[in-house]
């Protein structure tokens, strides 16, 4: 994408500028005691942004233009060698499909900075990019044809029940039976995890990266808070500039007992600190307060100013209302459990509740992510390595995300259509009713005063949409097939 | 049941003994200024109990003897027509089938007096009293065939969706259009109360019987307090020899707006005062304070010492360990949402819901109550107005019933079955596991050092149980079909 001619690029808007050069011969560390970055100006607009040593010799620094037009740029370092190189950048058109990076829109959704709105249908597979050529590969084939376009997944290994493999690199330097270097990043680790991460936005697909976890036996999760902060600044300084990035701090941050609340609060400000673009930051819980309905004490508070959006692992997502009243910010459901039949609670949940928590969440406006969990006789399982795709719910998940495309942004709407049924919609305008498993045989509906509506009844199991005969005004009674897992979409018959 | 022989009567032990007299010719009101009771002796014992009057001049007093052997009574008046009448009552051996009063045994379980277990499967028709000759007896002949033991049934009769019908017979003299005497009962509706209630007991059901409710466009939900108290008086003088009484003083009581928590501690108090045989005593629930995780002001508290066993209306039976812990009482979940395809949303859970209700309040050593609405041509909804049951749970429940009979009574087991499942068991000698809607594919289970058990295969739903091969112990695998709504028993092996 960036052809040099004396120093002048070309980048497309978003797209991702790299500008390298050699840096001096040194005895000490490269990583830690090389200053390199980069000035972006453009008219009055100036953007910092930090780079990276990338091995060999190599410094690297990396940008992704939000505005079309002239920039130039100029290196700032300690070392005579990088210090002032400068060039001009031009940003051009962005190609087809390439709408920049994803925002927060509307106070509970999102759209890419183009504007186009982007509603996201994510995925787990939190190691997928620790398992090796061949498994990654025929993970991105299968993310290729499913309807996922968002990923949540690790920087980290992980260690837990499956996941006992060794990666095949590791982020530092060292080894599990020397220790780490942790001052010493090794690059091809870091080069590796952007090969995916670009992959991933050649499908369109976000990358919703965990930065830390609890599953650990490699003492990734026991850094100490220099080498904690040492880490995010060298992966923002590589990553920030993939416009398909969103910073989750954290995967199950509760389970990381090193940590206390004010390291999370750190990490949050390093990161909308160092990211010149800003891109979405989350924090993901293991605990369920409300559960035993006690208090807050183990909840990230998602109010916090640097949070842009709520990530929750939840099982129950009647609970969507409520968050987003408390929090103002888009509600996303990381883990609600998973299509499978493993041995673990939260991995053995049927493709009909999958799709239900999908239905139930999208209804009443937040996002819901999808997981799968099915015994296999190489533990393969989609959840933690990628592969394939074995379960029933993602095709009721495209087809979910096929309606939806043609839906408003969904929010509370004063209609009561009973605590049975999720709903959302636009007032006046728009509803839409998810039954769930309750299967009414008809339903009577306060619709608004002097305003005709039809109605489509969904069977969101078996994916057929057939539209009710007549129009529906005021108080109307609506007859139903008395089976789970349907739905309603009511729409305002504009006047002619 | 009872003969007479110059005022030398015989009854079996807890069965119904009844003295009747003429009263005094009067101008006043034999209902409020007519005192008749009688004091019952057998040894060093005296149990002093209300009668009442029962129209046409004559005073009745009603007794349930719990104790074999012989028995004075002489009556107790403020007149002296009805002052000081004497007799003997031999209580014998009780019938076969006849168990007594159900009693609360074992902190969170129940028993009849004589120590018989009693598990209640209960169900919901909550005015099936009210609705004349031909329901009501079809209704008594679906209960025979069913597998309940218990009945939430109301005093007063029922103005709702669905129940917009007269009853033949109101509690007071007067009429919805001229108003109601609330000082002068009406005998023939407490007959009519009177004689389904005994049909109840000739089937070995309990009457769950609701004393307030708010669903009401008479006035009996609005009565004064003087009015409150003395229907609750004649209520206890007339129905508390029944020994399948159970007083639920409301269903939904914080409904009931004009009421406070002072007048439902009344209540409790005069029940508690006047119900010589300690009736269980309950009060049922609206509000579910934990849905939002917000204070419990709607909710009673259960741990006042009145309150024998906790009634609770409630979708979510994963909080039965917690009330249980909470309130140290039986729980018994009287409204969990009922089987069918009604228009409300507490009223069209399918039958693998309702069975799952069952299992999973049983398993975590609850109980649950069974209900069923299903629209009908005629709007008679099992739910309220009996009639036929045309679900799939009750087979299912049965099922349960008979499984149960066999198992000891339900505690919390300090074994970790997992959260996704419902356990109880006695520890180190039985489990019950319920996986519900969860379908590992296999489980491993950590038994108790040193025992071996059997492990039977319960299918819930297709009622089928299969013992597994073989003997388990230690941490130990067990595979299952990976298909929902299962359970696993484990018995300890007795050594020979």
């Amino acid at each position: 994408m960036t052809q040099q001619l004396k120093n002048v690029f070309e980048t497309e808007q978003w797209g991702r500028f790299e500008f390298r050069c050699k840096g001096p011969e040194m005895m000490g560390n490269p990583f830690t005691e090389v200053r390199f970055a980069a000035r972006f100006e453009s008219g009055e607009r100036m953007v910092e942004v930090d780079g990276f040593y990338d091995g060999d010799g190599e410094y690297c620094v990396r940008f992704m233009p939000d505005t079309l037009g002239k920039w130039t740029f100029e290196t700032v370092s300690n070392r005579t060698e990088l210090q002032g190189i400068s060039g001009r950048l031009n940003c051009v058109e962005p190609a087809q499909g390439n709408h920049g990076p994803v925002r927060v829109d509307n106070t509970y959704h999102f759209a890419y900075a183009d504007g186009t709105p982007y509603q996201p249908f994510g995925t787990t597979c939190y190691v997928w990019n620790h398992q090796g050529e061949h498994l990654e590969e025929q993970t991105l084939a299968s993310l290729r044809q499913s309807p996922f376009n968002k990923i949540r997944m690790c920087v980290f290994p992980k260690h837990y029940d499956y996941n006992l493999n060794e990666p095949e690199l590791y982020p530092f330097e060292g080894s599990l039976d020397d220790g780490w270097n942790f001052n010493t990043f090794e690059p091809a680790f870091w080069q590796h995890l952007e090969q995916r991460i670009q992959q991933l936005q050649d499908l369109g697909i976000e990358a919703d990266l965990i930065l830390f976890h609890p599953y650990d036996r490699w003492g990734f999760s026991r850094m100490s808070p220099e080498t904690d902060d040492l880490y995010l600044q060298y992966a923002i300084a590589r990553l920030s500039s993939f416009r398909n990035i969103w910073w989750s701090l954290a995967n199950e941050f509760d389970l990381m007992r090193e940590k206390s609340m004010s390291d999370w609060d750190r990490f949050f400000q390093i990161i909308q600190d160092r990211d010149a673009y800003q891109h979405l930051r989350s924090i993901h819980n293991w605990h369920n307060p409300e559960i035993h309905y006690r208090s807050n004490e183990h909840w990230y508070d998602h109010n916090k100013p640097w949070v842009t959006h709520v990530s929750i692992q939840h099982h129950d997502l009647n609970f969507v209302p409520e968050w987003r009243e408390q929090y103002g910010k888009p509600i996303v459901v990381d883990e609600c459990r998973y299509e499978g039949n493993l041995n673990h609670g939260w991995g053995n949940i049927t493709a009909e509740a999958m799709t239900e928590c999908f239905w139930k969440g999208m209804a009443f406006g937040g996002y819901v992510t999808h997981g799968e969990t099915y015994v296999h006789p190489d533990n393969i399982i989609w959840w933690s390595h990628g592969g394939e795709l074995h379960g029933q719910s993602p095709d009721r998940i495209q087809f979910l995300r096929n309606l939806m495309k043609d839906m408003p942004q969904l929010g509370a709407t004063p209609i009561n259509f009973k605590w049975d049924a999720a709903a959302g919609g636009i007032d006046q305008q728009f509803y839409l009713v998810y039954f769930g498993q309750s299967r009414p045989a008809f339903r009577t509906f306060n619709l608004p005063e002097g305003k005709r509506f039809e109605i489509s009844l969904i069977d969101t199991w078996n994916m057929t949409v057939s539209q009710l005969d007549g129009e529906f005004e005021g108080d109307c009674r609506v007859d139903l097939p008395a089976v789970p897992y349907l739905a309603l979409i009511f729409k305002k018959i504009e006047s002619i």
